[in-house]
Parts: C-alpha cells; structure tokens; sequence
C-alpha cells in the first residue's frame, strides 16, 4: 500500500521542541525564525528530512509556515487546514493564522515593528523573500539570512537526504530527446541576454533530462538542482550515488554531473567569471541569488523556461496519457462493480481507498503497466465527510458508507506512461433530490467545459465561470478552481496552466488540465466530478472563420446515472453524456471480468 | 443636428505644419515632439482647441498620437483607424504605425536610440510619462517636458479654450447630494494618508458636485480640475466666465472657486505647506506631479476615489436611465417603422443616421425631456460598411440601404435623466440564410449574458467568453470587447467597469454596461445587437446558497425576428426573447401613433 491512514502527528512534541527554537535564537540574537512547509525546490511534496514545518508543530498540511517568536508563535495555514491544524498543534504553544488572509508577510507588516527576523534562504523564494524584507523593513525590522537552519540544528534525528535511483523515461514515452529540449532552453536562455539559467523545479529537470526518481512520495522526482547554460555546457547538481550505472551513463551524454554540495562554489565561481544568470523569481531559493550576488555576478529575472513546453506535451506523452487513463477507467470499473456488490455499511472510507488502490495495482499487473505510485492520497469522504475538499482520512475520521448517503472519491495513479486523476461521486443506496440536483447541476458545468470551443489565446480565467454558470443560476458555487494543469508521470500539479479566477496562462495545444466543478454542503455531503481534459490543436470548423481549440476527455469512467436529473439537461447536454458512455463503454468493456462487465453494461445505459 | 457628416479633413495641410513644427524643433534643440490626441483631462472627447493631432496630421479618429522627428513623422493609430488614417494623411509627410503593438513608448524603446524627444506634461499622464521616459534612457535618449505646446506655439488660429455654461445637474436625477458624495472622497483621501487629490477627469468632477457643461461634443462636461482634500477645503479650478449665477451660488457653497491660471501657483503653495497628493497615475497628467515635486511636496499614487462610486449608479440615476431608455425606445420605433416604409435604396446612411436624431428629437419634445446631445456620432451602416466596428459614414463614403442587405445602426442619446446606447441590426429585404445564422449566433450571446447569475466578487473578465460562446462553437468571434459601462448623463464610455479580457474590476450593483456580441464579415457584412444592462444587487435564490448578482436590461427596441433562426435557440433563450419583446410591447405600445403601433406589434410578436 502507498496509503497509510494513521494518525502520524502528536501535538505533544511542540512545546519541548519550540523552547528548544528559542534557545538557538537567544544564541543568534534574532527575535524569530521563519519555517515553511518548503523545501529548496518549492514542490508540493517534500521529502522527511525537509518535513520540518511538520516536525516542529505537528501540522502536516502540504501548505503552510510557522512563525516562532521569543514568546509566541504562529502557524500560518489555509481554509482546507483550519479543522486538522487544531487537531495536530499545541494551543498552548501555537496560535492560528490564516495562510491567505495574513500571511507572514503581511502580518509582520503590521505586528513586526523593531523584530530582527530569521529566515533559510534555501526555503524562500526571491519573490517570498522580497515581501518578508519589505514587510520588516516598513516597520524598522530587519530579515536575516542564517547559515544553517535553526530546525536542523535541533532535529537531532533528522532523516537523511533521500538517495532513491533514479530512472531513464524512456524516449516512447516522453517522446523528445532530451537534447532538443536542451537545446530550447539554451535558446530560452540566450534569448533572455543571460549565460545560463538554474532550474531549481526537480520536475523541469527530470523533464529535461528524461529522468524520473522516488525521492519524494506521489511524484516521480530526483531531487537535484540543473545549471543550463546557453554555451551547451549544463550541470546537473545531483548525488552520484542516486545514479544507476546505466543513467549516469546516459546523463554524462549530456551534462557534466556535480555534487550537491559543490553547487556553491561552481556558482560562485561562474558568476565571478561573468556568466550572468535568469532566475525565476517565483521559484528560485533565495540563496541561490545571495550567491551569485555575493561573487559579484549578474542576475536576470525571468520564467523557468521548462515549464511551457514541459506542460505542453507532445503525441507520445498524449498516447501514454490516453493508454494510462483507459487502464485506470479499468480499475475505477474493477473498485466500483465491486463496491456496488458491497452490503451498505460494510465499506467504510479507509477499506474504500484500499479497494481502490489494489484495483490498480491489479490492473497494472494484468497489463503488466505496474501502478508506480499513486499520485496523491486518495481523498475518500462519505457523507459529511465529501464535503471537506481535501478531505484525508485516517483512522480517527473513518467512516462507513452508509445508506441513503453520498460517497465522493478523489483519487490518481502515476504509470510510467502517465499520471491520472480523477473524482467521482456516487449514491449509496437511494439519495434526495437535492443531491441529484445539485450533481446534475456540477455536471452540467464539466459537460460546459467538455464540449466548449474557444479560440487561440483565451486564458484559463476566460472560462473557468463555464463550469459554474448552471451552479451559479441556482445560486450555488464551489470556493476552488475548476481546473489544474497535470504531468506526464511527473506532478498531478503542475503550472503554469490552470483552469481559475488566476488562469492567465493562455490554453495551449497539448496541455493536460482538470475539470472538476464541485458542491459542498458542510456537515451533509460533497460533491466534485473530475475528468481530465487536453487541449486539442486548433480545427477548422465548417463554415467557420476560425479554427478553435477544443478540449479531449482522457478520463474514462461512469458517472453515475442514478444522481442524473436528467429534466435538467438540455438536448446537447445530454448527446454528450450518452456519447462519453457510450466510449466509455467501448474502451474498458473489453478489459473487463463479466461482473463487471454486467456493472459497466448498466453504467453506461443511454439516459 | 448634432451630427456632421462633411468630410472634414484635408492631407494637405499636413506638409506646411509639420515643417513649421521642425522649426521649433530646431529652436528648442529636440529630436523629435510627442503630439497625443489627448488633451489634459484624458477624455474621450477633446475641445477643439486641443485637437492638435488632427490638426497637424490630419487624421481625426478618437484614439492615436503623432511623433514628429526632424526627418521623419510618425502617426500611431489602432486596428479601426487604419483605413481612415490613409485617406486622411499626406503619405509623403507620415508613416502609419500601430498605436497597439508598436506605442510610441515600443517605437522608441527600439528606434529612439540618443534622441531627445520633447512631450508636453499636460498630455500625458504619469503612467505614460514613466514608460516613455524608461523607453528613451533604455537607449540613452531623453524625454525633455516642454514649458508651451510646439504645436500650439505654430497653431496661429487656434480655438480658444470653450466656455459653455455649467448648469446643476438636479437631485432628482442625481440622486445623491454632493455634500455626501465630497465626504466620501475626503475620506477616501485620507485613508490613502494624503491630505488632497486633484480630480483630472471632468466626468468625476461634474459626477461629485452634480453639474454639467457643454465643453465637449457628445459627452456633458464642463472642463475643470478639482482639489478634493481630506479636510474639507476643497478647489475648483474653473473659468467663472462659465458660471452662471445660479451655478456659482451653489457651487460656492460646496468649494472654493479659483481660476484654472491660478492652479500651478495654488498647488504649489499648498506642497509646499506639506500637503500631501494622491495622484490616479492612469489620469493624472505628469505637469501636476511635476508641480507638487518642484514645491518638495509628496505624491502618493492612488485611484480617482470618484471613478467606483460614480459607476456604481443609485436609485434616482438607474430610475432616470429606464425613463431615458424607454423614451429612446419610442424613438427607435418611430425610426424603425419608418425605415420599414421606405422603399429599398431610397434611405442612405446618412439619411437615415438623421432621420434617427430627429426621431429622438421629436420624441423627446413629446415628453418634454429635450434631446440634448448624440452620446456619440452614429455608426450607420449598410452592407460591408456594417464590417468596419467604428464607422463613421461621411459624403464620401454614404452608401444606400440596399435590398438583400444588412443594415447596422449604432447610437445613443443624452438626455437629463440619461445617457443611451443601442445597436440594431435589420434586414433590408430578404438576406441570406448565413446571415440569419451568425445574427442568432450573436443574438444567443446577448441572451447568455442577460440570463446570467453570478456571485459577488465576479469580474468583467470573468464573465465576457459567455456572450461569445455560441459563436466560438460555429469557429467565429469578434475582436472587440462585449461591454463597456455608461455614465448616467456623463460619458458613453466610462470606467472602471468593463465586460472583457481585460475587465479586472469587481462587477457591482448598480453598475451600467452594454451588452454588444458583433460578428463582422470584412467587404460582406456586419452584425451587432447591444443592450444596456444593469448590475442588480445579489438575490437570494429559493432552495440556493449564495444571493446572485444577475442583470436588467435597460433598453428596449424590438430585435428583428426576420433574422431569427428559431430552430438555433433552445427553449430557455426563446423564452427570453419573447419575454423582451412583450416587455417591449408594454412599455412603448403606448407611446406610439396608430403607424408605429402595429409596426411595433409586428415586430413584437412571439417566436
């Protein structure tokens, strides 16, 4: 199992650890300590030695900071967090402050009069560090690198860097030699009138590089640091003894290869030289800056230039994706007809997502496509439960799937051909009205999306109200995006595209994205169906002036039929759903035992 | 008439005035002289002794700039001006460039290597100022403010400044007294920790002391500056010669009333006294900045707190607009029952374009409610000529109303209690079955948006993709915004408020915007349907969540039904469309002779 449901986090552990904090900044002479839930490469997930935001508070959110002062301190968290931090902090110790609303740096803007402020640079982004500094110094404060983190000195069993193998993507799959995407990026680089940029984001590296690893849970990254250099001549900042004999042969193909713990002093020394660097603000550490400013070097603010093509992939990473998602609509098939043959109240959601997880693991076996991981943890809420949208349970908050009550599953896999995400929401037993309404109308918002047209150049913000209008006539909404940009057996988050109020990425050709509308009704039930969609090149349209982009389904799985209000749905609408059905149908029919077989036959019945 | 439509330009004098203005040039020891349409209040409209861009060039469109080189001129003008820009201009004297992808700013920014370019302050805003000042010391130019106007120093008959009466704009319209709306913006004054702001927008100042002036064409302002201070002492610098008694009484016991000759010496004095300004660097002409920094005061930059509460109209300024609207509504029947009479090339754009203005006029003598002014000059066009977006019909280019063709009218009044703006698109004849199709194709994003709910907090942009929807789904679009907002008796575009791309202000209650989807076929034919609409205050909805903004539709004039393609509407947008159109019935039906009547009967019938 890649799941674990304990309850790991013991909010026992902050006091002793805290007042340990405060010693080290008595010894620094500094009147607090910053610790966010980042490590120096601003991911998602983090491996357990940089889990330090967690080991100090006992929070184990996948977002926040922690602000220790000499007397008081502060845990910075979002709405998703609010229930779970006051169940995994101290209140003795730590009081609550919103994420969104005052974050650190605003907070310190109005409470950090006078404060000397300590901070990793490793940890803050140039742009994160630029406000911290601002906010202080309005107010006579000061912000201060240290040289070590304060939580490393004291996390005396602190884990050890992980040294997971790395592997070779293979060319079927990633479907670009990594030297012609070298060679964009040098171009990227030159174009930006700098000698080299730093990518700092593991997953544009292992893009690049046609490299995957197991250094951190969910997603498939090596972690390590990547010079690339206009002149051709990169540097992949990695630990050796993460490679394989036959990657790094393939690695040395391409790129010097140097010891982490050489970076600096290879930067420094480039950046004496006058090798001016382009940093992305928005990603890159700090020290990374410091640095390159300390050896007198030049730097250049620009974008990671991975991530464009990186989101935009190419035919074979579509056809993976494609041949991913029919397998895991197989496995969704597989978990589903089962759970559909379970007696009311004997699953509950724990037993659900192992169910689930071993479907495919199942299926991977079957066509011999092994389940690498999954891409995140399942998010399985019965009841009340559906309605906390990053809902994880464990075995406090477990729940049957009871009678009369809706179940919402939010779950993904990472395949070496693809990454996949998906939700559905289906009855147990017989449900209300209302939730048929409202599930009609959250359908109705992915259908909206699923069929739209747009031309070149309409941003993700352009058209994220598609999947809320029918809501919204009803006077209902969702507080999340509709949609986030998805891997190739890389992140299940991934940028710069996303489907939001904050989409100004424009849509391109081949971006893979979610479609997730959603309804929640604290304390009853939740409701979110996820499909993930890919942006089709531009078609001329008969008898039209522009050709238009349009979006192709790679999610193949049934929505319930019985939570269809189908008076709801106009005429298209419902041409669209028998005709994803009725594909449905036809693609996972014949991977299917005859049980479930029967189920998906039922499933897929045009309404 | 309001209307002209003499061709009024002539490319000849082009010649002589540019080499004058080489002479100054020559004197003042400058590379060049920046030569706006704008004049310092930023509006749409200018006076006519600010035209200087059309009097030196030539080219007289509402939007563009001119830059005079000692070898060369350069006029910049946007995608609808480049037809007209040609005919209007000496091509031996001017090269066309593109006011959107090559501004001045990017024109120098790659030409303008060690030029020293002369600007007039007053003309340019410190937004402007800024970017063109970067663009030319990128290149290691200069950008040198010059003390008089190059143009108005060779301008030997130049205008004088107008002197139009202000008069009161009466509580009954303006719903508000100024006393309350001054303390609003006092208080938005000292929020931003400024002691005073100067308004520069007439539209803002007539809006905060309820007067209105005829300085303009078009647009009801009296052209002035105000202080608005934080405590209460607030300025008008205006020209008493345009007061009359009764104004200059109420007036003085709003504001003090000093000479606009006065202003640099008053402001000055005051900067120096330590009174600190807010400056809205998107209106605020840079000579005012450079005022306050000669006297060693303080700029703080800020938005024109009257800009959100103008926009945001109250009840007896939305009650004054449905009377408005339903008066220009009798005033397009009048028009169109008339039109439906005449036979077919017997009407041109031009006649036609005046028999509407007498149509408004004669309606607005029925009720008393005079006619008094065109909100904008008509957009009459037959055939191709409804293709071009602003056209501007003139002796030249008058076309009939042929049969078989499209004709498009667009036009607005302004009346006391409002400011109108309505475009129809009628068949002339029997016109073609692609025809028939775009128009409910546009007609389906009118309704899109008039059905729409939406929470507080959604933005123009977030909403415009709904009215180009079903246009995009047959591969077509349009390249100009859906929706601009409306002054109430002010200007015809007014912000902040806007339905587009770049819509980024919060939609609001009481905020009036069009509604416009178009479709344009270059050398063919063009097609735009527009409503004015209203942002109502959030509803509860029966069984929802969340109360919804939704909008009401202020205009009413029959939609033709000829071009209708019912089988394109789904039962949502037909009961729509016949609800309009019996509302239209309602309203207007009495006001009509027998003729309009059944004409309008006709016109109204359900589809």
């Amino acid at each position: 199992m890649f799941q674990n449901f304990e309850v790991s986090s013991n909010p026992a552990t902050g006091a002793p650890r805290v007042a340990k904090l405060r010693e080290e900044l008595n010894r620094l002479q500094l009147d607090g300590f910053l610790v966010p839930r980042a490590d120096e490469h601003q991911g998602e997930y983090v491996p357990l030695r940089a889990q330090r935001l967690g080991w100090l508070t006992g929070f184990t959110g996948t977002a926040g900071a922690a602000l220790i002062l000499r007397a008081k301190a502060y845990v910075f968290v979002d709405g998703r967090y609010v229930l779970q931090v006051r169940t995994q902090t101290d209140p003795a110790v730590f009081e609550i402050e919103s994420l969104v609303d005052n974050p650190p740096a605003t907070w310190l803007e109005k409470n950090g009069k006078g404060l000397v402020i300590g901070f990793d640079p490793w940890l803050h982004t140039l742009a994160e560090t630029r406000a911290l500094k601002a906010a202080l110094e309005a107010q006579g404060g000061k912000l201060v690198p240290v040289q070590d983190n304060l939580v490393d000195l004291i996390w005396t069993d602190q884990p050890a860097a992980p040294l997971e193998p790395v592997t070779i993507q293979p060319l079927q799959y990633a479907g670009q030699e990594p030297r012609a995407k070298l060679n964009i990026l040098s171009e990227a680089v030159e174009k930006s009138d700098a000698g080299a940029t730093i990518l700092t984001d593991p997953a544009s590296i292992a893009w690049v590089f046609n490299i995957r690893g197991r250094d951190v849970s969910n997603t498939p990254l090596p972690l390590s640091f990547a010079l690339i250099a206009a002149n051709g001549e990169h540097i992949l900042f990695i630990d050796k003894r993460k490679l394989p004999i036959e990657t790094e042969a393939y690695l040395t193909q391409l790129t010097k290869i140097v010891a982490p713990n050489l970076m600096e002093s290879t930067l420094a020394q480039l950046a004496g030289e006058g090798v001016s660097f382009m940093l992305d603000p928005a990603l890159t550490a700090e020290k990374l800056r410091m640095i390159i400013a300390q050896a007198n070097g030049t730097v250049i603010e620009g974008t990671d230039p991975a991530r464009l093509p990186r989101a935009m992939k190419n035919k074979a990473e579509l056809d993976g994706s494609r041949a991913a998602h029919e397998r895991d609509g197989v496995a969704m098939v597989k978990f589903f007809s089962w759970l559909a043959e379970q007696p009311a109240g004997s699953v509950d959601e724990i037993s659900a997502a192992q169910q689930l997880e071993t479907s495919r693991r199942t299926v991977g076996e079957m066509f011999q496509k092994p389940l690498e991981d999954l891409s995140f943890d399942s998010i399985s809420g019965a009841g009340p439960d559906g309605a906390i949208i990053h809902y994880r349970v464990n075995t406090d908050t477990n729940r049957k799937l009871n009678d009369g009550e809706l179940y919402l599953i939010d779950s993904g896999a990472q395949y070496r051909d693809g990454t996949t995400d998906i939700t559905r929401t289906v009855a147990i037993g017989e449900v209300s009205a209302f939730e048929k309404k409202t599930f009609t109308l959250v359908l109705k918002g992915v259908i909206a999306l699923s069929r739209l047209r747009f031309p070149v150049g309409t941003r993700g913000q352009d058209i994220d109200a598609f999947a809320r209008a029918a809501l919204w006539q009803y006077g209902y909404d969702y507080a999340h995006g509709t949609g986030h940009g998805v891997g190739s057996y890389l992140a299940v988050h991934e940028g710069p595209q996303s489907i939001s109020k904050r989409g100004a990425q424009e849509l391109k050709t081949g971006m893979i994205l979610s479609n997730e509308p959603g309804y929640y009704r604290p304390g009853e039930f939740g409701i979110r169906i996820e499909n993930l969609i890919v942006i089709k090149e531009p078609e001329a349209i008969d008898g039209g002036d522009i050709a238009m982009h349009s979006f192709e389904t790679l999610t193949f799985c049934p929505i319930d039929r019985r939570l269809i209000e189908v008076s709801l749905l106009n005429a298209d609408e419902l041409t669209w759903l028998n005709d994803y059905h009725a594909q449905t149908r036809d693609k996972l029919l014949p991977h299917c035992s005859e049980a479930e077989k029967s189920w998906l036959i039922a499933a897929t019945e045009a309404l």
